[in-house]
């Protein structure tokens, strides 16, 4: 792993009046001895919002992390700011949930050991004990939380102590065979991704591979989504597809999307990792 | 334009048992003289049949034309075939529906000048003149045939009446933006090619692009099919597809969407008047 | 097309020393009564150099246009900036040069056509006759200079005076069967786009589908670039590819080339129209 | 994994003079009570071969494989062929090289384990110990031979002991970074398939992703091909590629550029071990 970099703060915003925005985030940080590193914006005309992610070196800056923040809460208050704001050496903690399909677990695990995740992988959470092994050989810790049919509700009150007691800043569905209430995911807003073994919205639901089978499409996808209360209905974060032919059986079509699904999961963690993602009601801005 | 080469005999053919069936065709071609050129062959477990291309070389072939259709009738009732024989000097004739989008009728036209297309392009027919001047200039017949929407069944009974009258095997519909009557599409099965602007079977409809804006989808496609009474569920023949992002907007999505439909539609046309398209139910299978 | 919106000015900058910098031109922007539309910057740590494109609303802005040149000339020499002005109502002027083959002139003709080009199409200019009644189908002026191998000099300089009689600002080389002189390149930096039948830097030079075929490559593509001195090595737009077999044969790559020439061509030609694109020594940064 | 299918043969065949070939091998396989299930087959006019790869079952066939052989035999002298004849039933043995890099090693580990491979990984080989626990996590054995400069043939002569003692069929350079010698590579003449990790012919030898980015490419590739005695210049069997910008630097590059190799070197080896490579000069052909 190359030397750690010097840390950056992020912030994301959005808003409606944008008018002098940019001139008044660029003077704070230029006024305070910052150095932008990387600026992105975008205008959304059919809902009017404006958005920015705004990179900028911490070394020499002259403000303390409690100073930032109260400076960014003011400008925040003029302009009406939606707003988040990280540091880079503030990793954030991720959890996995998976189930017994070990592709999507071994290519999250694989990308955070080779250090290109952006975050910490803090645990690895299943209702099986087929992928305890795996886990363990990349030293993260595993729990096991069945979820049998009459007590989801048990289960998923195991789980959320977990994710507390962690402090699990992203819960990651790698192939999780289970559906979580709208309890869950209300309780955590744009903090669930999960991977759809198709391209939605076609195909939304259970086996997606038989469906494309059936109407013989020559392409097959995988979304990545954050999760919603409505099942596989959240905002995008990415895609991916390939080509298949007559000749893919379901077998072949679910080999070639397994490559599908672990690449387009590993980006789209890693791009909120990042901080590359913002949420506009059903869609996201991607800054790439 | 390259020197034409000697004409090949293509045969198509699906049937249910098999056993024996290479042998025969391959031992008819070879005791007649004749040369293989391509085999391809492809069985579907799901429906238990079996499809077959054919190409040989007529040249040193000792059957004639009439010959040949005899000994393959006699094959086809052994093994209770469907078949379709064709050669490459008798080509296809081809008619091209478009209303006021020109991008794809100039690809199929530029095709077609080329020399790739495999077919004959003998009428550009239109409900408006706006495309007249480029039929001219590809110097093919336009034929203004105009819609109006208390008299569908009287312009489509001079449509017919022209197709008939000009012996045309295939129409493709260049962004055509009438619906084709079930009387009219029952006429011609796997006939009709369309071009749908979206990656079907997401976005079935109107205003696909919107739609896909709408949803904040990460790719959007094109498909090429055959045109069935049920809209946009013919026989998907090819599709392809390209990224796109947020700040794509609707009329990006246009333009990126031309580029795909124009490129999905002439590959589908070309694979269909190479013979390599065989519809099985509701799938097809390209011998690519 | 759509109304045409308000006019905004693009100014693209490249310089050494950044700190402030995104402060002053944003500032600049908010305080003369402008909107930022569009604003993308990059850092490239190897050369120690900054880019910037930043694009903001004309409506309302308090300078004028030679009152802007001023403001901008007061930062770039406070900052030691190179930097270009342009704005959306004063629309770069294009020749296409072209030899014989079509597919590359078909595509920009029409994409000018359909109002998605960002620049106006002045002239054709060829060595041949055989793409005048394009040019003319498209009522874009064709002019006939042939070029002889004793003579080239001579034909360069019938071109030259043409150029600058037209004003034009871009020179498109869309399969251009000639190599122009470096005087004729020296003149224009960063002016003249060329394709180039292959997926540089593989297969320089002359018949590239032919050394693809006998490498057996799987993969084919095509690559615009800015023409310099050294052929072939010029600043890369934009590349793309497509996959192939051992069942395509030359001419199959040439057809399959042909799609991917016309597609990049056309989209490096409008990136640079849209001032989208900075040169930095033998590489571009393409603000997408 | 699903039940085994019943066993199958694959014959592989490369000829000059194909009259009437089709028609012995199909009649070959009928007269003896199998059936065909998959035949391909391709005529390269360059160099006059033909090549074919049929493939049929062996429930209910009359032959035991002594006598297959045999009739193959006899065949095989009146058509003058070059064949190869397999089982699905007998397995491929391969073996993996690698040095540090974990990726493709992984790949290739979890494609085995899932059994998609369609062979057996018998053994991980390395100069150093830091994959030695992944081969153990994947119940692999390990082998270590360090390879030092001073006595690289003493390290190949044990690597090629056991290789012999594991009767190994194939192997694998899993981003292995030692040069094997040509004496190594002439003894297993198309049966080592190695990864290099760009677009070739395109940036051959070291350090292609440094070159990628110095001449400011587009698209970056990856490429499978067998090992000859020239670096890099074996017969291609796959290859891909994927999109990157002024964006991406060398690290960025190098993260991308593992997924290409990754998913070509793992798709290279499942094409070779379902025996649907045929080599024809320093080309393949690759029936999909």
């Amino acid at each position: 792993m190359p030397d750690a970099p010097s840390p950056t703060a992020t912030l994301l915003v959005a808003c409606r009046d944008r008018t002098g925005l940019v001139a008044a985030l660029s003077a704070f940080v230029f006024e305070n001895g910052g150095n932008i590193r990387d600026a992105d914006q975008h205008a959304e005309p059919e809902s009017g919002l404006f958005f920015m992610r705004l990179v900028w070196d911490l070394k020499g800056f002259v403000l303390d992390r409690p100073q930032i923040r109260q400076a960014i809460e003011h400008i925040a208050r003029r302009f009406s700011l939606q707003w988040d704001l990280t540091y880079t050496d503030e990793r954030a903690r991720v959890a996995v949930f998976a189930t017994r399909m070990p592709h999507c677990l071994y290519d999250l695990l694989l990308s955070h050991q080779l250090g290109e995740l952006g975050g910490d992988l803090v645990a690895v959470v299943s209702n099986h004990r087929d992928l305890e092994s795996v886990a363990t050989h990349f030293d993260v810790p595993f729990h096991h939380i069945p979820v049998e049919r009459i007590d989801k509700a048990g289960a998923e009150a195991k789980q959320m102590a977990l994710l507390d007691s962690l402090r699990v800043d992203l819960v990651v569905l790698a192939r999780y065979m289970q559906v979580l209430s709208p309890g869950f995911v209300a309780h955590r807003p744009g903090r669930i991704i999960n991977i759809h073994h198709s391209f939605l919205p076609a195909f939304v639901g259970a086996k997606p591979y038989h469906q494309a089978k059936e109407k013989g499409v020559k392409v097959i996808g995988a979304t990545a989504h954050y999760v919603t209360s409505e099942l596989d209905q959240g905002p995008i974060i990415d895609q991916d597809v390939c080509r298949v032919s007559h000749r893919d059986d379901v077998e072949h079509l679910i080999r070639k999307g397994r490559e599908l699904e672990r690449q387009v999961l590993t980006r789209a963690v890693r791009l909120h990792l990042e901080r590359r993602v913002l949420i506009s009601e059903n869609r996201t801005i991607v800054f790439g």
